[in-house]
């Protein structure tokens, strides 16, 4: 299946996997330090709120997915007496086996390794898929890190080249980009409105984060943030779109029927960032076409821009490990292979708008 | 399947889905070219024998596949009043459309495209899998030439990644090396033995083959030859593998037995290739332990070696076309891709002798 | 996939391949009907509501899914000018080729052949899987009916197995059975609260149903039924329960709280109907045990039954036409298969609780 | 994969599944008696010549393949010093816990479990698939005999109407039976050939058993004939078969070339069994296309018959256990369904003759 839970439990068998073929390679890991691992892995995706990305810059703003997972385990561990604290250490990587930390986030962590399985199967993308099994059999460690045998290299390549397809092509594709920038700007108007003190539908948990100053919002400081936060999932959010698509505000009204209706904006790939004088012209066929106002208007033109690192040396690198036990770098290992090209990051522009004003003529 | 004859199926089926992308593209192909295109693929591995590589450099020695295909097709073509001449012109590269014959064999032609995602489906080598339908949709012809929209780069570049994997990982396997070389130096020694007059059990299609110099075989002037090929098949070999196994020849006897239990040869890739002088312990060895004399023990041990370049562009060249219609190589459309090292050739030695002797120590 | 959705899209799909087989047999069927069962198809389970049969029972009462489907239908044919017509005659059988109607409903519609291969693939019971296909292949028309040829036979047998493999396995499982029943137990307490003016959340389309005595509701006399219908789905539903689980009534917190903690009641299969003093023991520790009243307790006792019949002769029968031409039924043509005991009805009693008070010792 | 091989290995899993299974539900089965069991099953077929059936009434005559099985395995129990006595026992039914040899041959044997999954699956019968894993994990054993529990019985009926599916539409499908007949024409008149003296090409093996009077072979006066037998595989009758296609022999020529291009005999099913003089016009006909004499020609008309039980209550009958621990025979425990149905023999007779003369009208 492909569900977020289900992720989580996929994630789950291959860290022990991961941790089985170690220890047969004669690695110790206490049965203490496999329970947290396992924790870890679990628990490491649970502070996502439903739509993640969508959700983590307009609902809240200041808070990343991975700081809430943390705040979520630290009330576990309190409502466990301690339970929970290695598992902590080695999601934060403090714990001084750092090859656990990488496990659980690095470049070849098993979250990717379920993901990316996981995604190219059920989106049918084939050239997606990745040998998990094999690269888990390869995994090694020296010197406390991750370190991959020489003889997997091929799969290595392989990843690294099927992230960066399922980057492209799914990600990061064009319909899910519009999908994902509509809901924004849906949620965004949303929050104005109630800020201004207009009734919005919203379920309890929903209201809580449409009325409040999420840039100014302080999830340690104010602990019924994040039970309301655990209170959020889809349903809360398909439920208010669909009933904001006959709100009386002529705006949320357009956005949440096009939204409830797949009728997404139009994703335009520019050669270059758009100046405002640019979108003129588009601000002002929006707000013909649609009548609205300029202000309002603006809010269905969006410039925005995208970018990906296949393999960033910066957030660690992979190594490989020859017969000999030598360790080095993936890059010298790799002889009819270049990681140099994959660790180029990669910028993309685009522009959103409706599809009923005709086409941008770009530059 | 993974049989010959469905590899032939599934080429053919891409070539129809080829000629079809292509004439939706405002390609013209008459129905004349795309029944040759079609019978070409359908006939394009006809003149593979039994164990194609093995029976290509023992039974018969000077005279490739390819060159078997086109010597039977040339008689079909007689037998069908001169039905598959323009068939023939494709599969040779000598009919005025260029990109047909590159369809039947070149870089991208239908052919790998099958049996890449055939073998890696049935050897459940997942990171071999490609995505042979995206591939084929987009293909597109300028200048008489195959090219490749540049939204397809990705899938170009996987497909190259994963024909090395598949070529590492299977094709070249230690293994399959090791099954293909016992069975030519059993194949060899029989016809030694067949030469020199010793009763050698065969099929009569076999036994042809076994009693001629082969180095000196002539297809073209012996029409026998193509008769007698055209009846071989993978059964004359078992069928006569099986009964050496019990040849009153002391060494057939131990070669057939070895293959027909599966018992093979050690494998070992070496940094260099051997000397002579490198190898006559093991020879003494294998003289001792099989109580054989010095000949027949050089026969068990074997130095040999593979190269593969997974992208030669002395072999022709990928090329991608971008959304204006220009036509640039594939290395300088990867902006994070290096084609060049896939293009370097790599060359490992490796040596055979029976596991009875013990390992022998490289250098 | 496994979403109603994909359902409809299945059964239309079946459709054009029954067509094409009646078609290739000899059968007329004009593009006008072809797109009236496609239509009809596409169209027929339109009606159900989310939870479907656990919202007929509780916030409408008196309109089965099929009237509903019918009704939407009839307006899209005003929105259409008359352009469904013919679809909705076949769907109500009074159009004059009858089998086109038993292809929408009948013992071998398409919508069968399409749910009962698609559940039992996602639920994993390989037990269910029938020959869709194959059976579509042996249809034909005698007499304005649909037959299936003598060879087909087996298939039949295996389909009406299965079927009822189906019904005991998947439709009618325990666990399906006991969320279903807490589900409507949940929605009729909620609409209580609401009919007695408490406030209770609830989406603008479910507040409508849960405001009004749908004994009483007629969809034909208020057009604004079928509009607020047409709105809900799962999201509504279940974004309630979630709030509700925070509700002030002490009775509708518990039964969304285990709701949505996938906390069910127990079911127990008893060997008859149980009186209802059979029952007072039961519901008196559920007062106890959650601090209710006795009416309130009353309402998470629940007794019910199921039955079903697999192969129900009253609703149509399976005919065989063999070689000759001749058609028979299905119980004749079969030698070694009764159809007599599958169309025996089976009914079940069954007794639902809180797991909380212990076993309920039947008689 | 779908060989005799594979399939050896896949009963074998079954077999470890199903002591796992009744261990759990409490039955002592001790090590040696689990090592026994698994060791029958995996040997349980190795009697099988090439193309079983066919070669066991052509080549050899007077000897089944499970006696072969027996005598092979009584072979590896000497020269393993009786290690494989309690197996040996278990196989024949010998061994004091006879649920054992249910395991091994019965009602529910796991060959069946394993072959009728393996083969509905390769085949693409649908209908034919079981739910081997529920009713594995349905077995028991009360007195000594497998038992089902009652909530298996779905899966049970589905067993039987599968497996006479099977039966109809794959093991007895009319090509199969014919090119079953053809090769046994072909090795008989091969045979008679060779016991006349004249030269027949075979393997040494083949060729010991084409040179017999197989009626009076008898393997344990003669253990030669299980060396030989054991020499024999699917590559020896291929073989030959291929080099007989340009025998002198005119019949034999005919009947293996015909066996070699798939050009079968035509199969034709009969209300009864046809008279000597019904067939006689055949045979002329057959003398005059094919230039043979009498007796030659009626080599190639063939008048047969298949039947089949689904369920023959004679060779052990399946028995069903309720919740309360009662054991009762599937007929009385099934109320919807009726095995007395699938207990009836149905025989058919049919004829084969070449395709090139014409049908025959039957009666």
């Amino acid at each position: 299946m492909h569900t977020r839970f289900q992720h989580a439990i996929g994630a789950f068998h291959l860290m022990m996997r991961a941790i089985e073929t170690l220890r047969l390679k004669g690695h110790s890991i206490t049965p203490e330090e496999c329970e947290a691992a396992c924790i870890a892995i679990l628990l490491h995706d649970i502070g996502h709120g439903p739509f993640s990305h969508a959700l983590e810059s307009t609902i809240i703003q200041n808070t990343s997915h991975e700081e809430i997972s943390l705040l979520m385990m630290r009330r576990l561990n309190t409502a466990m007496n301690g339970r929970l604290q290695t598992a902590i250490e080695v999601f934060t990587g403090s714990y001084h086996k750092r090859f656990l930390h990488q496990l659980v986030a690095g470049q070849l962590d098993v979250d990717r390794l379920d993901y990316l399985k996981r995604d190219s199967f059920f989106t049918g993308v084939s050239e997606g898929v990745i040998g998990t099994e094999r690269i888990i059999s390869m995994l090694d460690v020296r010197d406390d890190e991750l370190v991959v045998e020489a003889k997997g290299i091929y799969s290595i390549e392989n990843f690294l080249v099927s992230r960066r397809i399922m980057y492209w092509q799914v990600y990061l594709h064009k319909t899910s980009l519009s999908a994902e920038y509509l809901l924004m700007q849906t949620l965004l108007h949303a929050r104005k409105l109630a800020m201004a003190g207009q009734e919005v539908f919203a379920t309890p948990a929903l209201a809580w984060f449409l009325g409040k100053n999420t840039k100014a919002l302080d999830f340690e400081a104010h602990p019924e943030a994040l039970d309301n936060f655990a209170q959020l999932d889809d349903f809360d959010i398909f439920t208010a779109i669909k009933v904001w698509s006959n709100h009386p505000d002529r705006l949320l009204r357009i956005m949440a029927g096009k939204l409830s209706k797949r009728k997404l904006l139009r994703i335009q790939f520019l050669a270059r960032k758009p100046k405002k004088q640019d979108l003129q012209p588009l601000v002002r066929k929006v707000q013909e076409t649609f009548s609205l106002n300029q202000t309002e208007a603006q809010e269905l033109v969006v410039s925005a821009k995208i970018s990906n690192h296949t393999y960033d040396p910066r957030q660690g690198t992979i190594k490989i490990m020859n017969k000999s036990g030598a360790v080095i770098e993936l890059d010298q290992a790799s002889k009819e292979f270049s990681t140099r090209a994959l660790a180029r990051s990669h910028t993309k522009h685009f522009l959103l708008y409706p599809k009923e004003i005709g086409r941008f003529e770009a530059w």
